[in-house]
Order: structure tokens, then sequence, then C-alpha cells
């Protein structure tokens, strides 16, 4: 009985860090969210230092919203789910971390969102935000597809529509693209006179500035510009293959997470459109689950 | 005649900057080509230390094989042409340079390409090597397209061509493309396993890195495999585009340099086949042009 009470009044931190924000929920089981904040980018391909940094200062301003000291950080049992943690060398890196919490669980941002979207249970997600991927969990064997990093991979991501935008914009400068409204839009929004300002001002382009001019190609093929839509198809044809392939034979639900994900929809396919589910859960209380789980196992 | 007799004996150094190399040469107008030497990748946008001290490093070597001094460096003119010099910034920077010759006169390295293609007469140059970019020069007037930095610009160089063959193999080992001899092949030159192994292996892949998976392309193209040759043809498609609209209503000749010039010119549209003439001098030849010119014009 005392365990489970432990168990009920320990506070959990569930984190989420993708490549271009860091979240942070103060979870109890008895009282559910106490608090969430909000820091920069946590992907550890992007550095490591850089994600621990960020995941310390969106605890502290949880804990402060939380009406707790910087120092309870030690009594936090963390689900830390992070981009680039799909590859060895990060993972090796994160948990070689002299965190400050009292237990740490490392794991991927697509396993806490899969988690979250379907409460623990099985099923798929895929990530539409500043990078793309996608994971199905099946009787906890996790497979993950996509999200090889931009910009060989991630197409149909924030930072691929922007990626494509330029490319274009660039080619519509020399005059061997056509410039349209929207070229013109992205010039504008640049405040460029040529196509050498342009070319220098994105050389040093991270994958969120990319990501930044992605609503701009949304709401141009909204507006049925040919050069936005063409852009926004064939973004959603790479994810519709992935959904596919990812699913496969199986009938497990998919749920679509990010920030492009709502936007991104109605250019899938529809027989993936066919087996969309919306998320249970937020990715960070997906997180949460996660922890749990692995104290559980952890206290076996 | 004293002053024509200065001239014929001033050693000049001509240096071709690029991606991937730095090629330097001694030239008088008595004795032509003195000694030439190779040192690693000067393109500015890069870093304008690292292309200071490779230009040092060729002219250094070059200097030893004809039998000089290092110190012998301030007696030299230099007609320096770089990548990345299209850049205000970087040529800020390099005009910046305490630089240790006698005189240095620098521009780009389609400029110098261009100089020594047409023995300093008007015509057109397309570079296609690690990275693209075009040319005019017409009565004194430079007109450059293309040549906006890999991986938004650059389209059907070598880096362009092994970026885009690492994004299709990555979707071959996600089964969303097929797999096929080329892609079989990628993997096998890089020995990964999966793709998070050659998602990882590519993150940190410079233009150079990319560059060097440009053979296998061409060898496949060759082979008639329709994803080797889907690619070339799409960069081909992009470099005719750019030389039509180079050239529009000129006359004039264009030349082809870099290392994948004669591999990708039966891709080439049929319209600029027939534009094409040979290159009469390297392009470090057209920097020594260059630095003659510039030096004739300061003394006028």
């Amino acid at each position: 009985m005392n365990k489970n009470n432990d168990n009920e009044q320990q506070i959990f931190l569930g984190i989420d860090g993708g490549g271009s924000k860091c979240r942070a929920i103060l979870y109890t089981q008895e009282s559910g969210v106490l608090a969430e904040a909000v820091s920069g980018p946590a992907n550890v391909l992007r550095g490591a230092a850089k994600a621990q940094k960020h995941i310390v200062e969106a605890t502290d301003d949880a804990l402060k919203i939380a009406g707790l000291s910087p120092e309870c950080k030690g009594q936090l049992v963390a689900g830390i789910g992070l981009a680039g943690l799909n590859l060895e060398s990060c993972m090796t890196e994160m948990e070689a971390w002299a965190h400050p919490f009292k237990a740490a669980f490392f794991t991927t941002d697509l396993h806490i969102a899969c988690a979250g979207a379907h409460g623990g249970e099985d099923g798929a997600v895929m990530i539409i935000g500043t990078g793309s991927s996608a994971l199905i969990c099946q009787q906890e064997q996790l497979t993950e597809m996509g999200g090889h990093g931009f910009p060989v991979g991630d197409a149909g991501s924030g930072a691929w529509l922007g990626f494509k935008t330029i490319e274009l914009t660039l080619q519509a400068m020399d005059n061997i693209a056509a410039s349209t409204e929207f070229t013109n839009a992205v010039i504008e929004q640049y405040k460029v006179t040529n196509a050498i300002g342009l070319a220098q001002l994105v050389s040093g382009f991270t994958p969120t500035d990319f990501g930044k001019l992605a609503p701009l190609v949304v709401q141009f093929a909204k507006q049925k510009n040919p050069q936005a839509l063409a852009i926004m198809q064939q973004g959603a044809d790479y994810l519709s293959s992935l959904a596919k392939q990812l699913l496969a034979d199986s009938q497990l639900p998919l749920s679509l997470i990010g920030g492009l994900s709502p936007l991104m929809q109605e250019y899938l396919a529809a027989g993936v459109v066919a087996k969309l589910k919306e998320p249970q859960q937020p990715p960070e209380i997906g997180a949460v689950l996660f922890a749990q789980r692995q104290l559980a196992k952890s206290k076996v």
C-alpha cells in the first residue's frame, strides 16, 4: 500500500524535445499535470549540451510555475523523449549525462508521441513538424521509418517545405522558373534584391529557419498557386508512402502529430486518411507514461 | 622598353580555388608556366582563413617546384579566382587579407574560368564540378547565374548528384523507393547496415563528401539504371535551363569546365550542345590574364 501511495505522490517530469522547442510537464498520478513550460530546441543531433541545457531550463520554469524550487529536480522521475535519440551515438551521449534528476529514462520523441497518442497501447504515429518521421509500436516492438535528418531526409516537413521554396525562388530569380505571387512573397519576406542576396542569407539557415517558410507554402497552396501546390503535394506523397509502408498489413490506427499535421492532412492519400485517429494525449504525457512503465520495470 | 621588359620578367601567380581544391601556377610572359601545385579547398564561403591557408600552401609548393624560396612570394603579382567571391561579404573578407604578395587581384572562380576559356575574349562558361554555376562575360560586363550554394543551389553538380543519391538510398532502405543495383552499390560503398547508420554517416557530410558519389551515379547511368539516369537527367535539365537563360539572344560560345563536364555533356539539351566550344586555356591561366589586365589598368 505504501509503495502505491509513494507512486501516487511521485512527481514525474515529461520531456518532449524536438528541432524547434523543448516542452516539459510535471505530473502526479493523483493530481495530473501540475505545470508546463517550453524552452529552446532539444534535437540531440544538433548538440547534446544544448539539448541538456534546454531540458533543464524548461524543467526549472515548470517547477517555478508549480511553486517548487529548482532543488526539487533531485526528486523528479523523468521520461525524456528527444529527436535524434534514434542514433546510437546520440543515445550514448545522453545516457552519459550527469543529469540532475532522481531518475531519467531516455527514448525518442517518436516513441513518447506514440505512447501519448495511443494511451500506451499499440499504434503508429507520424510526426510532421520541423522534421518528419514515423513509428509503429506493436507488442513492445518499435519500428521507425523516415526521420533521417534534414536535408537528405525529413521530406514533407516544415524545414523541407521551406527548403524546396528557397530552391524554387532562387531559380525564379535566375529566370529559370516562373516568377509568381508565391516566389515574390518569399522575396518580399526576406527583403532581398537579387539571388546572390537570398543565397547569402540562407547559407547559414537551420532547419528551424527553413521551417518558418512553411506557413507561406500552405497559404499559397490554399490559394491554388501551382508551385506551392506542387511542393505540398510532393511532400505529402512522400509522407503517404511512408505511412503505407509503416502500417503495411497491420490494422493499427495512425495518429498525426506536429504543427504541420492538420495542414498536410488534406494532401495525403485516401488510404492513409482512412486509418487516421486523433491522438489521445500529447507526447509529453506519453513521456510520463514511458517513465512510469520504466520505473515499474526497474522495481520488479 | 624597360617597362615592357619588367613586365616580361614579372612572375605572375594564378590561383583557381574551389570547393575541393586550390590550384596555383607561376607564369612569366617570357617562359609561360614555370610550375604548378595543388592544395586543399578554397571556397571562401566555407571560411576565408582556410582559403588563405590553402592559397599560401599551393603557392609555396609551386615556388619550391620552380626552385624558388618562399620569400619570393613578396615579388609575385597574383590573380586569385575563388568560389564564394560573388558574395560581397566574402570579397570584403578576402580584400582585408594582409596577403604576402607584391599585389593581389581578387575575382570569382567563374570569371577566371571564363577569361581562360575564351583567351580573355567575350564568352560564357558553365562550371560543373563539386558545385555548379555559370557566367557570361560581354563587353567587360559580367553576368552570373546559378551557383547559389549547396544544397539549395548548385543543381547538377557533383555534390548535388551525391545528395540526390543519398536521398534515394535512404528511401530505398525504408522500402519506399525501389532497391536496385545502384542503391545497393551506395550501401556497399559506405558499409552501412540500415538507414539510421547511413543517416548518421552523412549528417556531417560536406559538399566534397557528397561529390565523391558522383562517379557512381555516372557509372550506373551509363549502365541505364533508371534511378541513376533520372538523377543525371534532372541535374542536366537544370543546367540546360541555366545555359539557355544565360546565352539568351547572344551568339557567344559556351565552354564547360569542371570534372563532371565531359560526363554531363551527353545529357544536356541539343540547343546547348550546339553552342559548346572547348576551353582554350585552364582557369589558372585565366587568373594570370586577369592579373595582367588589372596590373596594366593600375599603371595607367
